[in-house]
This record gives structure tokens, C-alpha cells and sequence, in this order.
């Protein structure tokens, strides 16, 4: 892992609330499983989903984000996404930020496997439209995942 | 689960910060063993405690809620609530609020067992006395919960 | 455990995201294994690292928790602590503060032992040079460790 940036750039406080606010959306927005629009909308039309560190590549543009999630929705019970140790790594004001994140994160498959997963995420955000949005999206596993074999769940 | 509202309402980021501050509170309360005075005085006089998402209804007012935990207090031994991802779902100036945020929560029992919470609380909060209060609080739960048996802990 | 001041005193909101910001750093620089500067240089140079709840003493000065850290990471192949529930506990305006959080930390050795552990931070924070240091951390377990044993990860 590369090392912290400490202070971290300089950025208004409202501003860090609207970071953070993006970095909570999105895990609210993975757990609120089936809800493709409501993630789809988070990103940009032209937005990164950087999956390579899972070994499947890079998704691109909002279009190929939101047929991901509906693949990945099909399959899952209940998710939950922790978000803590949100980070400003970069600031541009009112254009663009670079934030990273940890989330503890519970996936609970309708087949009864549960993944544990303990991540860093790297947003790269933009604003348009007095709002922000993610234009990249890319992890790395801070711990290896645990998968495990619950009793299967009614979807 | 409903989507979550993004981007979320306007709100001061000092306002942001005095309404996290009240859910922190609640976890560090609930955490805090014993003190039935800490947990109390986070609730408005005629607040709900709805715990009807674990089948057990609604607790309704302040003294009805100390109660409560006076006598769930009696049966623990430690507990720790990690609160996440808190969101703003509603402002209204000065006045109320409406705010979710994550737990994963631990708490075991004098008796060993250990119970393990994935859960989302919903928080009405209202302003009375320049200071944020807990006029509702509900649960759900992100993923089942977890029961598991430790060695009796000494209380 | 003692009781939560609420509501916290008052502090400014860009001096409440300072804090965390000092608070996920050290987070952060615990999990980034080997940058014994990163660490190092969140900490004033008189600072205690207080861990007396492990049994294993105080540790004074910047010159020998840099020696502790760098000791300890030789045995750690990857760290992830999970920060929440960031309270303030006292503030003097762009002087001092004192600040508790929770973690949720998880440590895989080199030799495939993963340690689980709940704990509560105290910090007394400095500011000096524009800039808050860590000038005294102390913790406590919220619930007693967990140790197991994973198969051995590679370096």
C-alpha cells in the first residue's frame, strides 16, 4: 500500500461532507440490492468500475456499470458494506477529488455463501451539476477474502 | 430496503456534525454498561424505541426506555457498536431530523453467549434546548444475525 | 467504561474533520506495513504510546515507537483496522484536544496467526505547526481479543 498523505489536502468542511456522502451512497446503494438505478446513478456516464484487483477487469461507461450490478444483484440475499477510514487524498475545488475508503463488507448469496471481505476502495470523483459523482472506481483486498458456507437463504 | 436519497438534503456541515455526534453517542451509550442516565438522556421524554424488527414492539417514552435497558443491561457483560455509513435522509432546520446509519454490533452475555448484528437504524432526532435528541430510533437488519457460544465471561 | 460527554464541547467543524483526519491516519499508517516514517511522524516527539491494556508498558518518545512499530511490523503480512465511532472528549481552540474512537482491527501474521481485536482509542492531539500530532494514545478492549489460526500467508 502506498503511504497516507497526512494533512490531507486542503478542502472546506462542506465539502468533505459531500465526499464522504458519495463514499455512504454508494455502499447504501450495493445493499440495496436489485436497485439498479439507484447505483447506476452514482456514477458518471463515462465512469470507471475497476474490478481488476478481483480479476475481472474493468467496466466501463454507466451503461456496462449498471448491467453489472443487475448480473450481480441477481445473485445476492443480502449484502452489507461498512464504510469507515474515509481519506482525502486529493482536491480540486468544486471539480474533482481522490478519496479513498475502507469497507468491511458482508455478501450473503442466495445460495447460502457468505463472503467476507475487507477492502480499500479509491474513488476518483467529479462534480457536474452541483453534484458528485464517481468518475473511477477501483479496490485492493486489505485482508485475503473469507468465503463460508451459511444455511441457504430464501431470496 | 428503500433507496437511499442521493445527493442528500442541504444541511450545515456543523449541523452534520452535531446530528452524527448524537448517533455516536447512542453506540458509545448502549456500550457503556450499566448507565442507565447515559442512555436515557440521549431520548426526548416521549420517544419510541421501536424494536419491533426483533419482535419486540415498540417502547414508548423516556422512562419506559431506561427501564429497558436497566434491564438488559443486567445480562450483559460487553458490548461494542461500530457505527458506519451515516446518512441524511431529512432536514428541516434547527429543528428535526432524519438520519440511518450501520451498526455491527457484539454484545456478550454474562452467560458467553455472544450475538453478532449486522443492522440499520433509522433515527428521527429532533432539537429542544440547543441539543439533539432521539425522538424515534428503529432497526432492521442488514444480514441475519449471528449467535455463538464463548466461554462464560466473568461480568 | 466511563460515560460519553454529550453533547461534546463545542469545536468548529473544520477542526472536528482535522481530528478524524489525525485519527484515520494513524489507522491508515498501522496498515500500511514497513513505513515506519509514516507512522512515526503523526506522533509529537515527547508523545506516549500508552499500552499499558496489553500488558506491555508505555512506550515514550517518537524515536522509540518508531523502534516498536518497526519491530512490529516485521512479523505482520496485512493490518486492516476499521475506524469508528470518532467522539470528542474535550477541545482548546487550535491547542488540544482529546478525542476516543473505536477499532475494529484485524492483524494476519506472517505465520498465519489472524488477532481480532475490539478496542477503544484515546488520543491527546497537539496542534503545532498548523498540524495535529498524536501527543498521547491509550486504548482499552471493548471486548476480549480473538486469535486463530489461518493457513500461513506469504510475505
Amino acid at each position: 500500500m502506498t503511504a497516507s498523505p497526512y494533512p490531507p489536502p486542503a478542502c472546506p468542511a462542506e465539502e468533505r461532507v459531500a465526499l464522504a456522502d458519495l463514499v455512504v451512497a454508494y455502499a447504501r446503494a450495493v445493499d440495496d440490492i436489485g436497485n439498479v438505478d439507484g447505483i447506476g446513478s452514482l456514477f458518471s456516464d463515462d465512469a470507471v468500475y475497476d474490478l481488476s484487483a478481483l480479476g475481472m477487469g474493468e467496466i466501463v461507461g454507466q451503461t456496462a456499470i449498471r448491467a453489472f450490478f443487475r448480473d450481480a444483484f441477481a445473485g445476492m440475499a443480502h449484502n452489507a458494506h461498512f464504510i469507515s477510514n474515509i481519506a482525502l487524498l486529493a482536491y480540486t475545488p468544486s471539480t474533482a477529488a481522490r478519496v479513498q475508503a475502507y469497507g468491511h463488507a458482508f455478501s450473503l448469496g442466495k445460495d447460502g455463501t457468505l463472503l467476507e471481505v475487507k477492502a480499500r476502495y479509491t474513488f476518483a470523483m467529479v462534480r457536474a451539476d452541483d453534484c458528485w459523482r464517481i468518475a473511477r472506481l477501483g479496490m485492493d483486498m486489505l485482508l485475503p477474502p473469507i468465503s463460508s458456507y451459511n444455511s441457504p437463504h430464501p431470496s
